[in-house]
């Protein structure tokens, strides 16, 4: 009975602790289960644009919203998900630790993982130079040689990140210019420790036990080579499949949850909100994130109510 | 030139701050106009659904925002915009005080107003004891009687704003139950000082130069009368229709604009947001509001550049 809901929430992002806030407020009991609290945002070093925030760090954003939710009551577990279940009246959802919640309704708010370069040796190198969370590894790299590869917003921000802390920053990129926050642009050109390398890929990983070098499929400044310390992979990020195959959801060419306008996916009493959802114009920033995660739990409370 | 913008976003509520923020951020030279500084939001005496904020005034939050916008580079201008035109390649948007402004786009996030309830002479009793905003006039009505009259979330925070001055209050709404906010309604029902009239409607406003009874069209305790000194009409808004008519927007039945998943109207470089448009499956929130001018900011930016 204890871990018996109105609502499940799955992740513990923006999007998640917004239903929940809602939730809490429409009087559903409502427990939100997540492996990362504040999930993305906390590999954010300065949020700007969530409105009202003019600088705030992506960690306090996420603990605010964290005890915004917890404090008006929801029950919030540091657990991933394994498996979900639809039942007749209800869902059964499966954690890691093996414990069963039920819910009469889910909410997906899982968000995405970082995407892979897809070279042979990269998962040997995770961990001993090669990261995918900048403001989670930066801090190893003091005084170093460092590389971002990506050229939008997430891999720009890595670039201005690490100028806090390496000596210098590469920042590999395969376009012609940057794309993005132009005032982080213009910070990255300004700023003397980065160097943008244009049209250029990287097509291997060397080194003994520890990144040594990478290999570039076009010279810069006459190498091939390149010696680096540390490589910031942010080259975006997909959805997370698992629960999505388990649910029967929809999901459209690049694999996001298909929602309508109010979050309902195609399965009744399962909705999605956030990054891994197509809403919002696939526009993907906290404060969208937010607004799903708001809506979601309007349409599952009008479907608990109806039941 | 000096009134010569790429962006020309008008409304300053939690929409038009958010996409001013967001055009800032991408370099868009862009210009906020308003009649009322923070909009819908600073009639809300304390805001606790905003992700990260557990209790927050209205107005405070309406402040934070604005100078979020400003302190990134909005120019911010406090007029009713009174008319615009499209020619061909930029927008004329014209200002009360006779002020002409260009922009390459347009963001219409003008909100709503607050429905009359249609009484024949209602209008000669606002400011005289009628009003439609309660957070702006319920100081008038310290230790007085006054009536609410509506059910959902407008009206219930209306009812327990009036028990802090007030000194009883009846809500009048024509429900069987109020709707929305669980915790509100609670809070409403365990609250001595107010008193709900269910099922009732007001057919008639009386006094003389102020309002000094009302005329139910069914009795309560007996009478069909009830004796009040401020009678706070909350019964929802609607769009605001002159802009919308300038431009020819398409909107739905209820005359909310309708717009893409990505905010674009049917005209090309006009993008709406906030509670003007049918966007967000029609939950009208602060954050639904923030996240959709962030999104037709990205539009607008997008538009601008493919020029």
């Amino acid at each position: 009975m204890e871990n018996t809901y109105d609502l499940v929430i799955i992740g513990t992002g923006p999007a998640g602790y917004t239903a929940s806030i809602y939730a809490s407020r429409y009087k559903l009991k409502n427990v939100i289960i997540g492996e990362i609290f504040g999930g993305y945002v906390t590999q954010a070093h300065i949020v700007a644009n969530f409105p009202s925030e003019e600088e705030i760090e992506g960690t306090k954003l996420a603990e605010k919203m964290h005890n915004h939710a917890k404090n008006l009551g929801a029950k919030i577990i540091q657990q991933k998900v394994i498996n979900i279940k639809k039942n007749d009246n209800n869902f059964e959802i499966t954690t890691d630790d093996n414990k069963t919640f039920t819910g009469k309704a889910v909410i997906i708010a899982i968000g995405t993982k970082q995407r892979k370069l897809g070279l042979k040796n990269e998962s040997e190198f995770v961990g001993r130079g090669v990261s995918y969370c900048t403001t989670c590894d930066a801090m190893f790299f003091k005084n170093k040689t460092v590389a971002v590869l990506g050229g939008s917003d997430s891999a720009n921000k890595a670039s201005l990140y690490l100028t806090d802390i390496a000596k210098n920053v590469y920042q590999i990129y395969r376009g012609k210019e940057l794309r993005g926050d132009k005032k982080q642009i213009e910070s990255i050109l300004e700023n003397k420790k980065i160097q943008v390398i244009y049209e250029t890929n990287i097509i291997e990983l060397q080194g003994d036990k520890k990144l040594q070098k990478i290999k570039l499929d076009k010279e810069f400044n006459g190498n091939l080579e390149l010696e680096i310390d540390g490589l910031f992979i942010e080259i975006g990020s997909e959805p997370e499949y698992g629960l999505i195959e388990k649910l029967n959801l929809k999901t459209d060419d690049l694999g996001f949850i298909i929602v309508e306008k109010d979050q309902k996916t195609n399965v009744e009493g399962v909705f999605a909100a956030g990054d891994i959802t197509n809403a919002s114009g696939n526009f993907r920033q906290i404060i969208t994130a937010c607004a799903q995660g708001a809506i979601s739990a309007n349409s599952a409370y009008n479907y608990i109510k109806s039941k």
